[in-house]
């Protein structure tokens, strides 16, 4: 169910497609239900359906899901009355929320294994404040070691004073046989003060018609906790956070500080990875073995191969392209790779580089304030301060191709299309237009001249 | 009350002039004073009395306090005694202290209407630990709806068991009509083990009197914690932060980490505002719908437009100039704007670029190892990677003039004053001294020459 | 005892090795025994002992340790064996955990006051949670004010559900005469289900032998907390470093936030010093009066004379040979400082300038995108920007001399070895090779040309 507006996100982004570690609520929800093994995702969309059904669309880890189209919105039952067209009769039905992402696998297998493809199963969890959420009121329990079964969902405004006093409540989660769910989808009415559908009414068409309604109790809280507002994406973010570097500590990754770590996609970590403060990874990253990232550096789309290094302040962002970094390279501080940045071993990058589309084989150095932008760099090519590829003429890109163990003075200009060949030498300072020959040295520059009687401007 | 040395901070700073969210803890209450309408606002100075004056000198959200010297410091009622001199007769005095800067300007208001220019209206709260402070004592109460009145203020040592008891405090806040105050502090005296003048003395003269003394309990500890220490100035710090971060959230901002934010001044964002984490807000700061700031920035005295993009790592200080970014501009990362940075619409500043006082028009674009200084920037320049405008000539800053559509090549000096003509090209690594008209290509450059038979050096 | 290998810690570094505060846990056990006054320091190593002995072979504080190798590892009891031997007899034996790294100075000198040269003495701890831990069983007491003597310690799976009870537990630690222990260790034996030699069998021998047995309770559980995880050793490093932050506040620093602060090594502060969120410290810094530190800088072994600001995003680290920022110096934001970076009195460092092995006399400049690596600076010097000395012709660093008062231009490539002669300007856009006379003008400049039909290639 993604078709709520969410008014009080105070956004005009639909709030299923409010962001958790990186991804939309919804994509969360979906991805877990393909998990789980879902056959068919049906997202019921309503408010911002263009937007959310564009965010959707291209699938989750593979799962193109179905659109159910709700509007107006009246209420669950009604979004459920869309939905259920488009699935089989044979399956099992499971009530999902968009702005529930961290509705656990394993408690969905549960709870369908409740189900058992003959029971109505509701996701339940004991809240310490259920103030404003429906209880569950069961009947009297056969022998003091089970529980009663299920007779009802009262909603809070229903609820008798020892009703209230309830602390299990239903969490927006159900499993139920579609056989099952659909008559009863037809019986639904909204002859109440919202005039809403509520899905929940199931529950008493279950007790009348002689199912068994079951609930299974959620431990975790966040498993089940809903979006509403900034604060509580927040809340849960910071919860996610620290969840998943708990996970990477767990693998033996040592994190400085795991209050200052975030993942926003995957981190795949080998051993003795070490990860300083407030280190920022988004999309998927994978470190190799004994690879140390240092302090500030948010790295995004990337490979970083066996020890390397990454020190602190470096931006990486492969975007699609992908960023690579060689085994026992270093990296930064203050260094930007961007897409298609590729690092062979032993490569040194310093501080106030940005490489692109560059591919820098075993041992090649740019240590200072340059650029290399379309670029195949040979090994052990020492890349100069301040030294430019002029790869953009204004309107098209052009590649700069430097042999193997080319020296490049300070402050040069590669412009491009060029080849620099192997062993050559380009003296500091020199604008370089034309390809040169293996070896040498090649220079563009002027003769120095001196004016002893000038004057510098005063003040 | 201002005077205080505050020797526990260690430091040559007068207390009140140690800073919370950016701002003196002083010019805190000032502001609060203002807002909450104070005709006449007098700051008792002592202790680097020179200093605080100074800061407060210019007035503060408008507000120009009057300072009323106490050399030397004997008390709280000499305090007094030094500022109410400065006030008329119809009003009342809202007693306030320098180092307690997050007092509220609702409890302020409610203070004031307890006092109702007819009584002595204490500020108190129910304290977790009571211990060393001021005990409100009160009659037994006339039903059990309603508090005593309050009899007396017992210091700690003066206090009997059953007063040690009482958990409501005195938190050094009163108001109280002038008229009645004036000849109470007439009346002080300083025969006690201090030999300083309380004013708190002023509760029993006003029992003397038949003056009626009201207590106002103001439930949130913040608003009248003091500041004794570096770990207290430190400790408010976070609370403070922490507070102004839910604020964001509740209007509706994205906060990717409540707990690191730091907004030290007034952060205005429209509708749809994403921070990621460890930002920091300094001076007034503005951020258009949409506007979307990455990890690790630092923004001071700007204005980011609609849907501008800032990335990781960009350091943003306007100070009194300012600098705005455009709609849909993107900066960063490592970018670096100054004060006097406008850039227009669509406008793109990457990696290791500053710019200073330079326009730049819509979609000009710096991507690269970059400085604009004095610059006017046309729409559409593309200002090639690692060129410099040399806008000082060792006395002077001159201006750099580039027309719309003009190419600058890479590695590029500019020298001031100069004026590059719309439509014209650059060729890289050119030194440019004189103006050029419109159009065409511009470049200073040498011959390329290659010695084939040179050896580079071997170690 | 440093000889396990912490399979839990899922890493190839041997346990002892993992850093807390930028430093291996075991260097900080043998550094507090040295502390305490050791004359011999006994390392049992076994797992890694190669590593272990390498990483204190060069001795920490100055004390050099012995090791004694436990191959292969057959308990604490065994453990002891091997390095007793080392011992004279006239001293007490002090056993610590290279895993257990907080453990205090006082507390290890109240230890040895208990042991008195003719007692064991015991830490213990009073334990929230026990379980797991060998129980501190006592004799009744004589008195009620006074605790029953120590009559053993007893494991888990030996204890009773009375003993199980027992929340005193025993922390690895003891003192105790040399001359005692070591005719204990040769009676121990390891018929036990684990088949290993426990020391803490000695109880048993002391209480046989009618030693006295006295256990010392320590107050702070992070003094005996051992690492056994990642997650461990990360709490441990956050307590730790809130810890220093508490210090430095104690002192008179004034911290943004004392959860984003990180010291690994000694930061030493004189009066006044402010640091700004996120900071890191390694090595050993000192920041002098008055200094200000901007947020998310990464300062290594270095110091700041007084009321030098280092901006944000300044990384610093002078390695082995320093480096030093001068009084009312100005640096960054996006500096950095390498080894040998000697910035004298009022220096100014700007953006993306990189300082290497080089000396800024009072008063030089270099505020933008430029490049000093070993370089003399003279008095006043402005360092144009983008400006690289090209110090390395691919086999050597050559030395560049720059007299006071010298003008480079922006985008120079000074030539090492070169001289740039007092009070001389070097025209922007110059490659200097020859060394130049003090006073006028030098460039290096090619004539610039135009070209007025030229047109720019289109997309």
């Amino acid at each position: 169910m993604a078709a709520g507006k969410g008014t009080r996100m105070k956004s005009s982004l639909p709030k299923v497609l409010h962001r958790l570690g990186g991804r939309a609520l919804v994509a969360h929800v979906v991805d877990t239900a393909a998990r789980v093994g879902a056959r068919h995702v049906v997202v019921v969309t309503g408010h911002g359906a263009t937007d959310v059904e564009a965010a959707l669309g291209e699938g989750v880890a593979g799962v193109v899901p179905q659109f159910a189209r709700q509007v107006p919105q009246l209420g669950t039952g009604h979004a459920m009355q869309q939905a259920v067209p488009l699935l089989p009769d044979d399956g099992t039905v499971v009530v999902l929320s968009g702005d529930v992402p961290l509705i656990g696998e394993a408690t969905l297998r549960d709870l369908i294994a409740q189900s058992a493809g003959r029971r109505l199963a509701l996701l339940t969890i004991e809240a310490e404040n259920p103030t404003g959420y429906g209880r569950i009121v069961r009947a009297p329990a056969a022998d003091p070691d089970t529980e009663g079964e299920v007779q009802a969902i009262v909603e809070e405004k229903d609820a008798s004073e020892t009703q209230r006093a309830i602390r299990e409540i239903y969490t927006g989660v159900m499993a139920v046989p579609t056989q099952l769910l659909r008559p009863w989808l037809a019986r639904l009415d909204n002859r109440n003060a919202q005039g809403e559908y509520y899905l929940t009414d199931v529950v008493g068409f279950a007790t009348i018609d002689g199912v068994p309604v079951v609930a299974h109790r959620v431990e975790d809280p966040l498993e089940v906790a809903g979006i509403n507002t900034p604060a509580q994406l927040a809340a849960l973010e910071r919860a996610y956070q620290r969840r998943q570097a708990d996970a990477l500590l767990e693998q033996g990754v040592r994190l400085a500080d795991p209050a200052r770590i975030d993942v926003r996609g995957s981190l795949v970590c080998e051993a003795d990875v070490e990860i300083d403060v407030n280190c920022v990874f988004e999309g998927a990253v994978s470190l190799g073995a004994g690879v140390r990232v240092g302090a500030n550096c948010v790295i995004a789309n990337a490979r970083i191969d066996t020890g390397a290094i990454i020190h602190p302040f470096t931006h990486i962002d492969g975007e699609k392209a992908g960023a690579t970094v060689g085994v026992g390279a270093l990296v930064g501080p203050f260094a930007r790779l961007r897409p298609g940045a590729r690092l062979g071993p032993e490569v040194h990058i310093g501080n106030f580089v940005e490489i692109k589309n560059s591919t820098l084989a075993a041992g090649a150095k740019a240590n200072h304030l340059a650029y290399l932008g379309d670029a195949t760099v040979g090994e052990r090519v020492n890349y100069g301060a301040g030294s430019i590829t002029a790869n953009y003429d204004g309107a098209h890109k052009h590649r700069t191709v430097i042999g193997d163990d080319v020296h490049i003075g300070s402050n040069c200009v590669l412009v491009a299309p060029i080849t620099i060949g192997a062993g050559g030498t380009i003296g500091g300072g020199s604008t370089v237009t034309k390809s040169t020959e293996p070896g040498g040295l090649t220079i563009s520059r002027s003769r120095q001249v001196s004016y002893p009687n000038w004057k510098r401007p005063k003040k």
